[in-house]
């Protein structure tokens, strides 16, 4: 089955597609498509089997362009959530060392997550943000003075010098890719599901529908607003359980929230991905 | 008085300075900033009186930024509420003509905002994404083939043919913009409070806080999740709530509120700027 994932190669959402691809016993081919809305037309089209996105992280938030497309899609599911850690690595060309560095190449984002490092070891450096951390490593392949900052799958495919390890500030940051595809998966008992809905404007009516959930001792993992798209002040909401659609008390807490949303949506029910990651809300 | 706004000039965060400006008398000296943070930092330090940062659009939702900062602050507090419509207009050199252009350069939201004008009018044209609107509108100063899509004051600053106004698809996207200070409001009788909390970790938490509220009829206009930056899962939620943080009620469910989370800071209590614009949740 043909995979989709975010390119080009060497990112994050490149190691996620290979982490998952094993899990699934190795017999998926990775498709690269340069956008999140690609990967999504793609699924849809039945070019890919599945798609992988990321949906969020644990500095930065939600990975707004996702939630929107899984919020108007009609035919996407997600089957499987995929945690990975997220690890920043000094590399250049081979023969330079860090003594050599004139230029740092990144990510914004990045260059924020590396900050007490970059002070401490590259503060007269210049930074020059870039769009990605793989172009960044492609802008490194000559020994011109420039180091980039890039994840450990990137250092290997453009064959760099590892300068540093693991230079990131926090070492708990992790990114929450999911697998999207065409049907939710099957019970497996530890389940988690993903709905979104927005509701009717009135006092207490969020309240109102976390109740349905609390009620029932359904835990919640993640709520998570964004603008409807109409008018300012006008949300929707996703929120993750914990369980499966088929669960019972679930079939009967979305019977209840019927008559108390304008809009609801199922994203889908997959195994639980991160142990020990789920807070309960 | 000096008022910081997130420069350069041009820009939705110049229009509502100066309609903070107008609101407050006229009496405000306007100074650009390069940055959210910088605003911030700025305040804290008294170099300004008072700083006006973007907080969410309807379209694009939050601004991370400066909700990260307005929770990791402890001197600023939100002053007042100022909400801009976000309009686009088509612009160029004087000379030039829609038949002219061969580039188009605006920031990369902007094009999304556009997408039925520039697909209907502009199908050919070369997409060219800047960092800012204001910063296309000075590549466009010379008729060179090229134009931007920009706002009405930038147009009139950098002296700009119009060639289309108001060219945006949605006609209700608003931004709205927070004044900050060193201090709250006085109470007026048509107040908001924002707040900030993480609460413990258990199922049903977030049910029982927004209960807090719910129970005393105060109504909730804005709830938003954020990560705590700490791990996956893991959220700071911040509320908008109508009211002062000086009236009985506010102040009754503040103390109930003390026992059931980890972290609880006030961000300012202030008039409500966008009559008819606000949600009850």
């Amino acid at each position: 089955m043909l995979l989709g994932y975010l390119g080009p190669r060497g990112t994050f959402s490149e190691e996620a597609a290979i982490k998952y691809s094993q899990q699934a016993g190795g017999n998926l081919d990775l498709r690269e498509y340069p956008a999140i809305d690609q990967i999504m037309e793609a699924l849809c089209k039945k070019e890919i089997g599945q798609g992988i996105v990321p949906l969020e992280n644990s500095l930065e938030g939600s990975i707004n362009i996702t939630l929107d497309l899984l919020a108007s899609s009609r035919e996407i599911f997600i089957y499987q959530e995929i945690i990975c850690p997220v690890t920043h690595h000094l590399v250049a060309a081979p023969g330079m060392e860090v003594s050599d560095i004139k230029e740092l190449y990144s990510h914004p984002q990045v260059f924020s997550q590396c900050r007490a490092f970059i002070n401490q070891n590259l503060p007269q450096v210049k930074k020059i943000p870039w769009h990605s951390t793989a172009a960044a490593a492609l802008m490194v392949s000559w020994p011109l003075g420039r180091a980039a900052i890039v994840s450990r799958r990137a250092a290997g495919i453009y064959k760099l010098k590892m300068l540093a390890s693991h230079i990131q500030d926090n070492n708990g940051n992790k990114t929450r890719f999911v697998v999207l595809g065409r049907e939710d998966h099957k019970i497996t008992g530890e389940d988690k599901t993903s709905l979104v809905f927005s509701i009717k404007d009135g006092a207490g009516s969020l309240y109102s529908v976390l109740g349905v959930f609390a009620r029932r001792g359904i835990n919640l993992t993640r709520i998570e607003s964004r603008p409807a798209r109409k008018s300012l002040g006008d949300y929707i909401f996703f929120i993750d359980l914990e369980g499966h659609c088929q669960d019972h008390r679930i079939k009967e807490a979305m019977c209840e929230l019927e008559d108390q949303v304008v809009f609801k949506k199922m994203l889908g029910s997959y195994p639980r991905g991160g142990h020990g990651d789920d807070y309960n809300l």
